[in-house]
């Protein structure tokens, strides 16, 4: 890619830090399966590798994700929101697994009401131990 | 709700400002409509009158989406994520239109290759005048 071709990258605002949200929707599901952050390298890998790449800000390094588990996600499509500062990619799982707990996704836990008290449930099973994902 | 009863929103991490990303999913489209930030305050908001509620940083208030446009968003289910740190809403959209610019969510650019050039594209028509939802 040339500086020119870089235009649509130019156009999206990312905050102080470098960053912005980016957010993972199963393409099949239509789940939202995972949220992390993307600085400018990991937006522009994400679009020439195909695969979603964050930033991670704890190990403050870019984020392959999938590299160590085989989880990859493959780009389906990607979005810019009005604001031009969050990120919508529509993905493929592999694995069917994209959280770390081994789960289908992130977003397990949901919160149900129960005698009068709210609470968070868990309503996702683990589909594959953490242990053997991460080795 | 008792000080007890809040053990719920005790589970939720928000971060140094006070925040957590909020991601907004029409529950019937499936499409991921919007995203912003919630505080302790706007979540627990949230959850007692039914209706998404952000904390504006930019207006550093409390935002009840939908106060001023009629656009409500009902909330059908709420999800945390794996880390305790991002919420997840399966909303109903009154009015079928999420973003201020009158369209049905703020995703509505979609990154597309053309003749080897990526740009975004607008997918989504203005379904309504901003000027005639914001008076």
């Amino acid at each position: 890619m040339t500086a020119a071709d870089l235009a649509w990258l130019d156009q999206v605002k990312f905050d102080e830090q470098g960053l912005v949200p980016g957010i993972a929707q199963d393409a099949e599901s239509g789940k939202v399966v995972m949220f992390a952050y993307m600085n400018r390298e990991s937006l522009l890998e994400t679009v020439k590798t195909g695969n979603a790449t964050y930033w991670s800000r704890s190990r403050n390094k870019l984020w392959r994700k999938g590299e160590e588990s085989g989880h990859v996600q493959r780009i389906q499509e990607l979005r810019l929101d009005c604001d031009g500062d969050v990120i919508l990619m529509r993905i493929e799982q592999v694995g069917g697994i994209a959280c770390h707990t081994g789960r289908e996704r992130c977003f397990y836990n949901r919160l149900e009401q129960r005698d009068g008290v709210w609470r968070w449930v868990v309503t996702d099973p683990v589909l594959k131990d953490p242990e053997s994902i991460y080795r």
